[in-house]
């Protein structure tokens, strides 16, 4: 079996999440949970990064970012299956890096509140990186992937973009929805085509606010 | 021509600098600067996270982020010269994320300093990144990779590490240095065998204290 060690309201969890069900995999896959702010937790020998997703492989390798993993899960179930061959494989990557980007930026705002004392939050920082998360998302809403009917229609960078949106509604209240009217539309058909996508929702959730002592 | 928007102390956009010297695709590549801390620069509506580097192509269309240039050039060279063939793909790629996730881990201590009034520092962030960093140089001191004779022997994973060691010189004084000293020969013999890292040096230089008008 391969472990995947994630939680599950991680954005880049659930991509792995999604891929391996998409690919037909999900059943070679066990899950652990990783408590990211937890020194005693396995994950930071594991990833030395202490991110989540890691995949631990059955010979005790570990992959991680999340990109390495769904690519390895695309391996395994014979290749190009998210990634399309050629010259339209970079369009894809590059897709997936920006929807990776938005979660990236939404991830370091939600730490600003989670991790840090109120007196420790500039909020230059915190408009400095929804700045990025707004460009990504007005970038998405013209430039808005074709609906996906099935799950062959899925490519990584419309995989990780639907995850990226699906946590904006968990930390963030959906409050991207009222801008972004073709990509609530896209995420709709995402979902219809996904189901994997509605089985891997969590409830919004209020970020923990200010426990300095998870940032160890 | 290819258009690489970058910076000369960028270890992202070095990375993309020497994969392109090792391929040799150095003459396709225009360089153009850009400068992140502009809103009037370009870039962000080149990549709407407005990170570099980015590489603008022919017919417009723009890659991101180093990870995703430096594939692509490979493609253009004629693919799997830093990317080995099969499952091998794999650590080298978990190499390179390791080694980008230190330069990140690098660059939020840097935007610490480089963008926050004093005020909004908190020292259990910083530690909490160099904490990464250290877990990061650690794991490849104790795996460190061979060391390389020529530019065949060049992967991803070890051109994203040297570029990552070479970024700590620039910016923390080459203080790690002292403690990994396998490192330290892998990084000489790394040098030898690519000339453009060489070429590719800035000289260290302190990061600017606390300019806030940068964070818009």
């Amino acid at each position: 079996m391969l472990k995947l060690r994630s939680s599950p309201p991680s954005p880049f969890g659930r991509k792995v999440k999604l891929a391996a069900a998409i690919l037909g995999l999900k059943d070679r896959i066990e899950i652990e949970d990783a408590n990211t702010a937890d020194p005693s937790d396995s994950l930071r020998s594991q990833n030395p990064l202490g991110k989540i997703p890691a995949l631990i492989l059955e010979n005790g390798d570990v992959l991680y970012d999340s990109a390495v993993i769904v690519e390895y899960l695309d391996f395994l179930a014979g290749g190009e299956k998210l990634f399309p061959a050629g010259e339209a494989r970079f369009a894809v990557l590059r897709n997936q890096t920006l929807a990776d980007g938005i979660m990236e930026a939404a991830i370091l705002r939600v730490y600003e509140k989670r991790f840090k004392e109120p007196k420790y939050r500039d909020p230059a920082w915190d408009a400095y990186q929804a700045a990025k998360m707004a460009r990504g998302l007005a970038y998405f809403e013209a430039n808005v992937p074709a609906e996906p009917s099935t799950t062959a229609d899925i490519d990584a960078g419309t995989l990780t973009l639907a995850c990226a949106l699906g946590y904006l509604d968990i930390r963030f209240g959906g409050d991207w929805r009222s801008g972004h009217p073709k990509l609530v539309a896209w995420l709709d058909a995402f979902e219809a085509a996904v189901p994997a996508f509605t089985g891997t929702k969590v409830p919004p959730a209020p970020v923990p606010d200010n426990d300095p002592a998870l940032l160890q």
